[in-house]
């Protein structure tokens, strides 16, 4: 299995309803560097799973609605917290919808995988990975 | 596949018993960096995968035992090398059963996964990775 | 010249006035992960420029009062922008406040310099440092 | 499931073929630090999945070739673009034959995978990983 | 004193003459993760050092001409080896340059210093540092 | 002002006598990753501060004596604690001593400065810098 994976990143402003999360509760906000890594089983005829310019683009287009926002005003995520982990297959969805659309190439309809990782910190990040 | 990792760390004197570890047979430390990895198919009503301030707690509460220690001198070890994966193993097997025991809440029952990994330098690292 | 750096980090939400501040005028957030460096020309009786654990623990109580906050409603931030560099300085200031009265110890107070970096993401950071 | 990784790294020439790659056709060059990663289900007698010097000295010994080369000139390559996830192959493969022949150890003999992982830079990397 | 920092890279191929470089003195290349800090004593109406999108444009402007090129074809290189420490020097150079030309706004003439570092691999990097 | 750093580590057992040192007082361990950074004013015939494989080879040959090691019985030790910060000034002034007596080539003999970084963890690293 191969797999190529980009880094980029967005800042945005969000609270977590739900007494679990503390002082979570109250507005606050987060860098999330994320890595989206694409996988398949082959290589096409240039010997890449997907082209990394092509891949980090769409990963771009994917955060840029997410970027230098308030999360608690993004109508997509109302009545939802937007945990670490709803985000990262908020992204990996659109990714795959991307991927299906033919963004990322005719040789990315091959790709099997796409696994999200948001770093939240330097102590805490999460995924969430599916099938194409 | 939904994803949450907290990082900790602990520092530690052990030696290790056979030839093939050369000079680490001669008593020696690390600081072992410790990823711990949750995985599971759903989130909660909360969004979350396990609890992060939780997850983190109970990562700690493991760790607490080891950290500033001669492993050599705890018990649990005694007859086995404290290598890093199996260090791994038993902080993974930790975590496994504080989930059984409710520790990391009733949504983490959900919970089908538990990886750990052991950074020792930054050329090297070690893991182990359970069902739960 | 000697120097500890202790490393933690906040999760804030704030808004940057100004045009040059394109979408960043928007309510947004970050995690800031802090790095505060601690020097000084000679080590104590214990061999330290700082008790890395009591470093630690004022880093904390200094960011323990923005975490988790929208800074645009923090009243000590009312009527300036709390860019990165601003609240590196800010952070700074409150540390070298504490060396003073005695917070780090009275090893500490021979400290010569405090320097503060804010890493915004995985490609910008900003700091400030000062003397003592 | 039992993980050891080893980190080494090359630096080499190459250019790519294909439209595809816009600026990447010309010459130019990368620093691929290089992980490598073996798994098996079980330790062996000593602790290990595979002793960890002996992982570093053979993916020492397998990046060595490319070490300070020109890729477009290293015959192996002849008629195939070394992309990232292409090289990642190539050292994985070339792992597995060294395991195979006992260059690791009798006891590697019992592992089940090996996973390669080549960072082109802080925001771009690509991985293969192969059953054993 | 205020810093602000920001991240890119380049990919390029090269060889170095003199004996000191043994396998380096082969065409070969490498991944630069370039790091620009630029630093002041003050902050500007704004509360920045430098405006951190601008730093990042220009830091790539004066890296686009380097990038995926073979630097022993570049006629600006003739004659002396592109160490990492030097490339260091050229490119904090031609942001100095750019500082005194306004292309980081009027605000960014008061700078005092830029310092820029080169990470050649996980293991070494250098850099350079100027007054401005 | 020029610079070159490298990276090496050592994997020590070690205990800290003083109460300020809590836990740490028991026998226990580290991983140090040490960066040794080279500074000088001027480049040599060859473009380099000083060459990076030699500069690699002294750290190592600094650092062995203290690899694998418990150092609490280590004779040169006696009688003062092994902080993180009074370790970086033993390496520091032995890797001083080495460019004195031409160990890193001719052209060291204008490097100015020396400053060496110990991490002990990713949230705490020391470091010691003098003039040479």
């Amino acid at each position: 299995m191969f797999s190529v994976t980009v880094r980029d990143h967005v800042m945005i402003a969000h609270s977590l309803r739900g007494e679990a999360f503390g002082p979570a509760q109250r507005l606050h906000g987060a860098t999330y560097v994320v890595d989206a890594t694409f996988s398949g089983r082959e290589l096409d005829a240039d010997g890449t799973v997907v082209d990394i310019g092509r891949a980090a683009e769409q990963l771009r287009a994917v955060l840029a609605p997410l970027d230098y926002r308030n999360l608690d005003e993004v109508p997509d995520f109302a009545g939802g917290n937007t945990t670490t982990e709803a985000l990262a297959k908020v992204i990996a969805d659109r990714l795959a919808e991307r991927v299906r659309h033919g963004a990322l190439g005719a040789a990315a309809q091959r790709l099997t995988r796409i696994a999200v990782t948001l770093h939240e910190s330097h102590v805490a990040w999460a995924g969430y990975e599916r099938e194409l």
